[in-house]
């Protein structure tokens, strides 16, 4: 054990790479917006043109999975293939245009005693980001980190170990070749789970862990961190179909909010339906998703369902109502109000992405009004939340939480401000 | 144990209280302005009829403290008389007069898709705030908490237990009279330990924790809690003085910073002296500290002293740059450049307030810019990082963390972000 910082202890495995982030960021912070695009233009090129090693490593990983036993939705997780790497490529470009998130000036204002206050944006510092599977994440979290002045510590599953060592390799060494600072980026890469522990241990050195992934990293994240931690991710999703609803807009927002990618956190979970609405949306939605999606309702909604061959059907319990499937199974309950359908929300759901569908000004608005959640939609499906779709070039996460970094996280999340105050000898009186 | 929200566990004395905030949160955020204000209104002159109820209470704790042998200036920042009455109900009306932190648009744009997307301030949630002692606290806190729409959970300590409930009863009762929601304000006051433990689990109730006061206080949140942490408050407060310091000014600042109120977190604990300054500032600072402050030298800055009846010099040790004394005591280091200076706050600061004293232009913007702390100056005194002095009419406490919320914590603490998203039927492709 070592004492460091002002105030933290914790082993020593890590260190020299937090000191190292530490040190790397202080300089990039004081870097113009020029000179870190141009570090991100040679990070780009580094992984464009050093793809055949990238490739090579990800088919390593992708063997190891295989002989691990891992599942074919998981494997095509960790997949890069040219399509994928170019795709990176693209996306640190999008991040490179994005505009300096840095130095601007939120507030200014002069107090009674002639001081001058200014509220200007900063870089957060150094940020670690703990992350599974995917590799292209690897590539997203460094480039925003670098664009926003941070320091990112990059923590990936061990699953993609090899790719994430060959991205980070060729992300670090593509600054360094453009004059950048290739430090400002670290994987975390013994593999060794111990290294999570020191991460959320490290105050004085991480100024904010970012858990993406599942349920138990989530929670292990949260139970142990003495850093700050902007939880992101679980997303128990609703929509609510009102009475005034369009049934086929209704039905064509559902499908694809369920269906496209059961396994994004930004998938609808619980279907809400208003009484009135049942009998004309319940025999459309059953025909839609016989084959494709088992559902589980509660009574009423049941009973609106005239008999479809291959639709998997059954009852709902209140298990049901809490649990984020993840998977072609949708909740369906009933409700009498706009208000039954907020309490419900409100009650049940992680405060991601919910939705309305409805006809009505009035019902559109309380709802957004009323529901307490990152991402309140009328009339379009929950699965726009989402740094790309959003426009902020990548993300790392969607966060759950209620700070300034609240739903997609681009590079916004990775600022804070900082107050410069001007005075001529001024003291307190 | 009962399972509540949607992923925690706690035991049960103060669910009741939680699900009354929540609930009377979910209200609250849907009041205008002028409902807001109004409440207010009625909360102050509350707290200003019942000042009668208020100092009885009041007496009654001194009367135990004292009795407990609390130190007289502890004893001083739990009382209460007319006069901080009346600074009570004046902090109510500043916060009254603030402009709605609510439903402004951040900002707002289309999405290739059609989609509009704004992002607009709501109100945080139910916040939790953590204190000791100083019993104005909990009028400020509540105040700011209900113009922000938020729900409050004041946890003051047990030594102005009837105090607090004095004033949150007349606060509550105010907020009822005028039409408020008195419920979205409850005091914590069994006085059990225990309490903490609970505010520190109540994930799905409370949105954030604020711990203000001392050290333990504040390593004790951080530690156990699974609510998001906003920590305040420590602050190893360092001024340098640079060589072009217009030396009087800077003795002026220095006495102000370090001997107008050791106590508070914004006061100077460790002087950095330009090896070149020492010889103007040293005998300057000596004669003033002379029989007040205990000097805690380097070698040089001691050798810079020529001798000074009645002043208590010590020799720095390495546990000197680390220590917030919270006393009238001042470590004093020498460096030999701006770069020194910067890289020993980096290292020792606690991302609070820091000063530097120059005539150099160039020299004032790079200390600025290189050091890391919520509140940088230059030429004026640290003791100005304050919600009140800042203008924010009242403050939760003093933000060291690095989010939304830095430096003092005013109104715009208390709001976080939701994005709006309305469509015509979109789905994702």
């Amino acid at each position: 054990m070592v004492k460091i910082g002002y105030n933290g202890y914790m082993s020593q495995v890590l260190l020299p790479l937090f000191k190292m982030l530490k040190k790397a960021q202080e300089i990039l912070a004081l870097q113009s917006c020029i000179q870190r695009d141009t570090a991100l233009e040679g990070a780009a090129a580094a992984i464009d043109k050093g793809r055949r090693a990238i490739l090579s490593a990800n088919a390593a990983d992708l063997e190891r999975a295989r002989q691990g036993g891992m599942k074919e939705a998981l494997l095509d997780r960790l997949l890069l293939n040219d399509k994928r790497i170019d795709s990176i490529v693209a996306g640190i470009q999008s991040v490179i245009k994005l505009e300096d998130p840095l130095g601007r000036i939120r507030s200014e204002w002069q107090t009674p005693t002639g001081l001058l206050i200014k509220e200007i944006t900063v870089p957060l510092g150094v940020a670690a980001i703990i992350y599974e599977s995917r590799p292209n994440v690897t590539a997203d979290a460094a480039a925003l980190a670098y664009k926003a002045g941070c320091g990112i510590l990059l923590r990936g599953s061990s699953a993609a170990l090899e790719s994430n060592r060959a991205l980070s390799a060729a992300f670090k060494a593509g600054l360094a070749a453009a004059g950048g600072v290739g430090d400002a980026a670290a994987l975390a890469a013994s593999g060794d789970r111990g290294e999570v522990d020191e991460i959320l241990a490290a105050r004085g050195y991480i100024d904010v862990v970012l858990p993406r992934g599942g349920h138990d990293l989530i929670r292990r994240v949260v139970e142990n961190a003495r850093v700050p931690v902007i939880e992101t991710g679980e997303g128990n999703c609703h929509i609510y179909v009102e009475e005034s609803a369009d049934i086929n807009m209704a039905a064509d927002i559902i499908e694809n909010a369920k269906s496209q990618k059961p396994g994004a956190c930004n998938a609808l979970e619980t279907l809400l339906v208003h009484r009135k609405a049942l009998p004309f949306l319940m025999p459309v939605l059953a025909s839609r998703f016989a084959g494709k999606v088992e559902l589980r309702c509660d009574e009423a909604s049941k009973n609106a369902i005239r008999d479809c061959a291959g639709l998997v059907l059954k009852d709902a319990v209140e298990e049901d109502w809490e649990t984020e499937y993840l998977d072609y199974i949708l909740a369906v309950k009933t409700v009498d109000s706009l208000d039954e359908a907020v309490e419900h929300i409100n009650r049940y759901g992680t405060r991601h992405s919910e939705a309305i569908i409805t006809a009505d000004l009035k019902a559109a608005e309380e709802f957004c009004r009323r529901v307490d959640a990152a991402c309140v939609y009328v009339n379009a499906s929950t699965r726009f939340t989402d740094g790309g779709e959003f426009g902020f070039g990548a993300e790392l996460g969607i966060s759950t939480q209620k700070f300034h970094a609240r739903g997609p996280m681009g590079l916004a999340a990775l600022t804070t401000i900082k107050y410069h105050i001007s005075g001529q000898g001024q003291v307190r009186a």
